[in-house]
């Protein structure tokens, strides 16, 4: 799973302070697998007391068994982020794409580039499941700055 | 979501300790719910000290949003067994249909109706998510004596 801890100001750039993918052992039972990655979430929301936490919303019609093991990942990334009273955003891989490059039908590529100018990166990030993350927490920092500009625009 | 906590001795009867349902607030939000579900099931698990957590295995192939909500409850139920490093099993509906009323086939009656025998109930339980948490427990209870069975057998 892959992941990210951005900075973001005030203006549509930002800085990843960390990223990587939570390490799984190969032959680590599901129970395992789970408890790596809420001890991993747990570390990092520890270390950098994040204000947000935002996730893919994913949409499976094809594999249910993929879709099962996904959506377990999911329940636990959910519960480290109710558990430290984050406040929880998820977007659609349409929606990510379309904050990141302006087009909900974007490629990979397109992503990793503009994750790349957006983010100030010194090397692109190749590893897909982290350019995800970085992707999906530009979205909620971008989706964050809109609501508060909306909010100081309607005087509240 | 169901729950239940057996004590089971050598013989194939066991005694319901607790059972109810984990109650989540309607308004609630998934998070929420997931934290609800963490937070009861983190509870249970102190008080009673059980040895091991078994839960249903579930094979979706209609609603696949149903599927990845449950799998997301899933997820906590093994984050939770895991971290207090409970023994883990699974069971599909069939094994436990098997284990409790000697059918796979076997209705929703007929389970309730053996639950109430092997575990010695007073009342029946009428709740189809805790009749089934207390068959679940049972199937194990009974897997794990065989287990225990079959290494003495053995010589282990």
């Amino acid at each position: 799973m892959g992941y990210a801890v951005i900075d973001s100001g005030p203006s549509e750039l930002a800085t990843v302070v960390s990223c990587g993918v939570v390490a799984v052992p190969r032959e680590a039972s599901n129970a395992e697998r789970l408890l790596a990655i809420a001890t991993a979430l747990d570390l990092l929301i520890a270390e950098h007391a994040p204000r947000a936490l935002a996730l893919e919303r994913l949409f499976f019609n094809k594999n249910v068994r993929t879709a099962m093991l996904v959506s377990e990942a999911r329940g636990i990334v959910l519960l480290c982020g109710a558990r430290a009273g984050l406040e929880i955003a998820e977007y659609t891989p349409q929606e990510v794409k379309l904050a990141v490059t302006g087009s909900g039908a974007a490629d990979k590529r397109a992503v990793q580039r503009m994750i790349g100018l957006l983010a100030r990166l010194e090397r692109p990030i190749t590893q897909d499941n982290v350019a995800d993350a970085i992707a999906i927490a530009l979205t909620h920092a971008q989706h964050a700055q809109l609501a508060t500009l909306v909010a100081v625009a309607e005087g509240r």
